[in-house]
C-alpha cells in the first residue's frame, strides 16, 4: 500500500568509523525468520546526538540512552526489531544495560558508550539468551558498509526498508551522511514509535552534532504524521566518527557547519517522508502546508491539526474535496487566526478566499486534486509570516486491518 | 453498526410551555425524503442556556446564539440537518438572522429570542427559498409533543434517534425534563458536530439555568469522542417555561435545585453515550475510567487520550488486549504521572501493577474482556484521588467506509 515506495535502495557507501553487522534472532516469535538485531561498532572517537519521544512511558532503551548522551561519545550501538522493552520495570532497564555490556565486552569497550534502540511489541521482556547468543557471531562478522541489510534488520510492520545518503563538503573535505529508519504507524511529532539512526565521518562536537540533529528533527521527523499517536520507543541518533580528518565542527552556526546542516535536513526530510508514505494502509502522500501565521508554533499546530484529523484523512481515501473538514481542523487547532481571513487551496486551486468560497472554484476541480496519489494542501491564516509544512498520509480501511490485528 | 442501540424511543410526554413541528423540505439535496426542519414554539418566559463548540470556524449560527445567549429569554427554535451553514461568510449570517426574522413574525414574537442550529455540509449556502416556504405551514402545524419525531429531523448520519426523559422534583413539584441529540462523527469533548436540546417546564433564572448545564455538560457531552474531531457546530440548549409554576431556582448551590441537576446530568449522559453507541462504523462501546489522578484535569488528559488513541480503537475493533497501546496514551497525554505508578485494568482483570505486568495476567483473559461488545477500562496513576470518566467506541472499516465517500 506504500505510496511512491522506492523500487531499490540507493548506493550506500562505506563510510570510515563504522562496522555494521546483522542477525536474526528470532526476537518477536522465538522464529529467527527474518533480521531483528543490528550492532554498529564505531571508532573510540565517534560523537554522538540524540532526540528521543516525549512520552513519559518511555521504554528501558530511552532512558539508557538519555543517561548516557551527555558523555557525547559512543563505541557501538545495538538495535532490535520485534520486542520494544517498554513498561518492562526495573527488569527491562537491567535487560538493556546487560546487553550493552555484552557488546562492550565482545568490543573491548566502555558499556557506558554503547548505545541501544528497541521497537516492537510493548510490555514483554527482551529474550536475553536470544540475544547473548547471537551477539559473538554478530560482533565477529562487523564489517564496513551494509547499510541495506541494517535498514532491514531494524523493520516491523514498514513494508520496504528506508535509508538515504548525502555528500557534503567540510573544509575542503568531502563527507558521508549515511541514514536508516524505520516506522509505519504511531507516528507523529515527538516521533512515535519511530527510529533513525544517521552517520558521518565529519569530526562534530557532541554539542554542535545536538544542536544540529534538534533542528533538523523540528522540520522532517516532528513534521510528520500516520496516526496522531505517540510511541515510547522513539528514538534518532546521530553518530559523527571523525574519520575524514577535517578539523571538529565545534558551532553550529559557523559557516563551515551550513553544508552538514543543509544534508542533514535533507537527509532527515527524505527518511521521514519515506515514513508516511510507508504509512500503515495509506495509498495518498499529502504535503499540508499553512503559511501567514503569526507565530512559527501557530503554523505548526494548524499543519499538524490537519494532518491528523481522522475526518482529513479519511476524505483523502476517498479523494472527497471535503475542505469544510480542513477548516474545521484549523478552526480547533489553537492557532491564533480570524475566520474570515482564512483562505485555502488544494494543489493549485483556491477553494478559500479570505473565509468564503472562492469565486469560480468548482467540486470537480478539488475532486480532479484530490484523485492524485500525491497531494499538497494550503491554509493561508493571513495573520503574519511564519509557516510550517507538515506530511501525512490518508486514513483508509488497511490501516484498519493492520492495527486491528497487529498481535492476535 | 450501532452497539446497543435502543429498539425505540421511550415515551417522550408533552411538556406545557413547548409546541413542535417537523417538515421536510429538502434542504441536503433538494429531495424532500425526510424530516429536515424543526421549529420549537415557547411560552414568553422561558428562559435559555446554552453551550456551544469552541472552534474559531464556528458556523453563523452557533454566533448567533452567541449573542443572543445573554439576553436570557427565548420564544423559539428552529433547527436544520443537511447544512451546516459554516464557513458561508456574512451571507451565512444573513441567512441565519433572516430565518429567525421570519420564524418571529409567524410566531409575533421578536427576532432576538428565536434561537436556531444547524447540521451537516459545510461551505454550501443554505436554501433559504425552501426554508421560507415551509416554514407558514410549520408554525400552522405546531402542537404539544411529537419529540419523537423532532429527534428524527435532526439527524444526519445517526443511524437511531437520540432522546431521553427525567421526571424531577422542584418544591414539591413534579417536573418535566425532556432532550434530544443528534452526532455520531466528528464527536469529541466541546462536542464535535453534535447538537442537543433540553426542554423542562421547571422556572430557573438564565443564570442558574447556565450553570447547572455548564456542569452537567462537563461530564456528559464533553466526555465522548468517537474520532478526536471538533466541528464548526456543536450546540446544546437548555430551555426552561417555567409553566409548571414553582418559585423561579434563582441559585445553582440551593438544595432546591439539586434535583433538577441530577435529571440534567443522568440526562445528558444519556443522550452522550447513546451518541458514542451511535459512532460511525462502531461496534464496542467502551469507557475509559483514570483515577488516582493529582488533578482532574490529569484523569480527563489522560483518559481522553486513551479514548482518542486510533491504536486503542483499533485494538477494541480487533478484540486485542493490546494494553501497551493505552499505556502509550496515557504516557503522551500529558497527565502528571509517574510510569512506575501506573496500574491497569481491562473489565475486571488486572493487567498492569504499579509500572509492570501484574502477577497471573494471561493474554487469554484480556482477550476475554475485550471480545465483549461493552467493554471498562481503568488506569490508576497513583498520584492523588482525581477521576474521569470518557465514553468512546472503537475504530473499524465502517467508520471508514462512512467518511470516505461522505459526499461523492
Amino acid at each position: 500500500m506504500a505510496v511512491g515506495a522506492p523500487t531499490s535502495l540507493p548506493h550506500l557507501p562505506e563510510i570510515p568509523g563504522f562496522r555494521l553487522a546483522t542477525a536474526a534472532c528470532g526476537i518477536k516469535n522465538g522464529q529467527a525468520t527474518r533480521d531483528d538485531l543490528l550492532l554498529v561498532a564505531m571508532h573510540p572517537q565517534t560523537s554522538v546526538a540524540g532526540v528521543f519521544t516525549k512520552n513519559l512511558v518511555h521504554a528501558a532503551p530511552v532512558a539508557l540512552c538519555r543517561q548516557r548522551l551527555p558523555q557525547g561519545g559512543a563505541a557501538a550501538l545495538l538495535v532490535n526489531s520485534g520486542n520494544a522493552n517498554a513498561v518492562t520495570g526495573e527488569a527491562g532497564m537491567r535487560d538493556a544495560r546487560d546487553a550493552t555490556k555484552a557488546v562492550a565486552l565482545l568490543l573491548d569497550g566502555d558499556p557506558d558508550t554503547v548505545f541501544v534502540a528497541s521497537t516492537g511489541v510493548i510490555g514483554v521482556p527482551l529474550p536475553m539468551p536470544r540475544i547473548f547468543d547471537a551477539l559473538p557471531d554478530l560482533a565477529a562478522r562487523l564489517q564496513p558498509g551494509g547499510w541495506d541489510k541494517a535498514a532491514c534488520a531494524i523493520m516491523t510492520t514498514d513494508t520496504f526498508p528506508k535509508a538515504a545518503q548525502r555528500i557534503f563538503i567540510c573544509h575542503d573535505r568531502a563527507c558521508h551522511l549515511v541514514g536508516m529508519a524505520k516506522g509505519a504507524g504511531m507516528i507523529r511529532p515527538d516521533m512515535a514509535t519511530m527510529l533513525g539512526f544517521l552517520f558521518t565521518d565529519a569530526a562534530v562536537s557532541p554539542a554542535t552534532l545536538q544542536t544540529l540533529l534538534t533542528r533538523a528533527v523540528a522540520t522532517s521527523f516532528n513534521a510528520i504524521t500516520v496516526d496522531g499517536d505517540q510511541s515510547t520507543n522513539d528514538t534518532v541518533l546521530l553518530f559523527a566518527s571523525g574519520q575524514v580528518g577535517n578539523p571538529p565542527l565545534d558551532d553550529p552556526d559557523h559557516p563551515a557547519a551550513a553544508p552538514l546542516a543543509k544534508a542533514l535536513e535533507e537527509l532527515c526530510q527524505e527518511l521521514a517522508q519515506a515514513i508516511v508514505r510507508d504509512g500503515e494502509g495509506a495509498t495518498k502522500f499529502v504535503a499540508i502546508t499553512v503559511t501567514g501565521a503569526a507565530h512559527p508554533d501557530d503554523a505548526k499546530k494548524a499543519a499538524m491539526a490537519v494532518a491528523n484529523s481522522p475526518l482529513v484523512k479519511t476524505a483523502l481515501a476517498g479523494s472527497d474535496p471535503n475542505w469544510g473538514r480542513i477548516l474545521a481542523a484549523v478552526g480547533y487547532s489553537g492557532a491564533a487566526l480570524d475566520p474570515n481571513g482564512l483562505s485555502l487551496w488544494l494543489g493549485e486551486v483556491q477553494v478559500l478566499e479570505q473565509g468564503c468560497p472562492a469565486p469560480g472554484y468548482s467540486e470537480a476541480q478539488g475532486a480532479s486534486v484530490m484523485a492524485a496519489e500525491e497531494i499538497a494542501i494550503r491554509v493561508d491564516l493571513a495573520m503574519g509570516t511564519a509557516d510550517f509544512t507538515a506530511w501525512t498520509c490518508d486514513l483508509t480501511h488497511g490501516y484498519i486491518s493492520i492495527n486491528a490485528d497487529y498481535r492476535t
